[in-house]
């Protein structure tokens, strides 16, 4: 398994891969081929970004059969999405403010995110699991109070894109087997959510397959897998959430009223 | 009034504005204090790409008030909108083809497009006003029996984002006084829509202050307005698209299937 971030350095973008509690930097490009230098830096000595620049970020709705069952939604034949703009990216340790333009119910959703590797259209199932390059953590911040405000037409869009609303990282971690594993999100150090993504309903190289028939998916695309149960709404003056997966680490974020 | 292009010439991506039936080429980028070169490519000569690259298409629904009265839909308080995937842009004059994964209706909707031209954030009217660089003509492809196909999730974003579904150009036109104007689109040259975009609910510089409050819109950044009466599906085995707007001109694609 590589640990893949990005970073910023005296003021460069720079990537690289961890050993330990340093970076391997590396040059190139991320998803073709990156070339390692013989330059280390220690984690602790650089800001961290968001691990990849997304072209296009796809958010699942309704893909943990606990949390449709517990909404009463029938579990969908096909994956159920929406994007969200990529000016919502957020980087891991990012402090996120309340946008000025909305005053109610913000909910946190702790998620699994998958990074696409390889230009992928029209992809079988074993295509699109090597189309993945790997996994990240995922907090899908949502204006919930927007999504039904309009009778007509449901804002998904709008709910999930306000800047700081997507934060991700803190890294991308390849080879990851995620059988067993779990997406613990805490808020304020208190356990909120704690499922097991062996009830996701459409699995990663599902679900890349099946996205890939409907648009080409890029290297660097995020795809957001949906949350379980626990999601709640931040109240708190400032909430630090943090979403934590074996192998990939803990994504952390302060909230602000 | 500049018109403004992108193309390809000689395997090199370049841009500049119209001069009659040439292109002034231009160096440095677009949005940002271009400078014209001494070089001039006639325009047939090129090949024309989609006149700037989006870092994301925010596309409204129910945008005039013909189509909200026709569909007996109230006219919205505020815009209602979706995100289209920036895989979905198509060039001027390229040739689209049904998606492989669908079989059912594929719409035309001829739109006006808004193109950012400067970072804009929580704008008033008149910073919104500033932040348009130009406008431009859409095509606002739809597979629209995705949208209704779930009866839990309307899938918007889907069933607007499959490859060369957003083919939007030719130019992009700065500094264009849309009162008067309408956009008519025909299909195998027989015309399908002509509505007037005075007929708008949330005009240009209203609408980029309204989105401008949900996320930061960047230089390049898409906004489809909306469409109106006439929409309709193509049904024949290739159709040739065409929506024009005075002083941007005619969009034109071929729909295969």
């Amino acid at each position: 398994m590589s640990q893949w971030v990005r970073f910023e350095d005296d003021g460069e973008e720079r990537f690289g891969c961890l050993m330990g509690k340093d970076i391997l930097v590396h040059t190139g490009t991320m998803f073709d081929d990156p070339q390692p230098t013989y330059v280390r830096r220690p984690l602790t000595a650089v800001r961290l970004l968001p691990p990849c620049q997304p072209s296009k970020i796809i958010a699942l709705w309704n893909n943990f059969r606990q949390l449709a069952a517990k909404l009463s939604v029938p579990e969908p034949v096909e994956p159920l999405y929406l994007l969200k703009a990529v000016s919502s990216v957020a980087a891991p340790g990012a402090v996120i403010s309340r946008p000025a333009s909305y005053a109610e119910r913000i909910v946190f959703e702790g998620e699994l995110g998958i990074v696409i590797g390889r230009i992928c259209a029209n992809a079988s199932d074993e295509a699109a699991a090597a189309a993945i390059f790997g996994y990240t953590c995922v907090n899908d911040l949502t204006a919930s109070d927007i999504i039904a405000r309009d009778k007509n037409f449901a804002q998904w869009a709008r709910a999930k894109s306000f800047d700081g609303f997507g934060p991700f990282g803190p890294i991308i971690a390849t080879d990851l087997d995620l059988s067993g594993l779990s997406v613990r999100t805490e808020v304020n150090g208190v356990e909120r959510q704690n499922y097991p993504l062996d009830d996701m309903i459409f699995r990663p190289e599902r679900l890349v397959s099946a996205l890939s028939k409907d648009m080409t998916l890029l290297p660097g695309d995020l795809i957001c897998c949906g949350t379980s149960l626990g999601v709640g709404s931040l109240k708190d003056a400032a909430s630090t959430v943090s979403v934590t997966i074996e192998g990939i680490g803990t994504l952390c974020n302060t909230f602000v009223q």
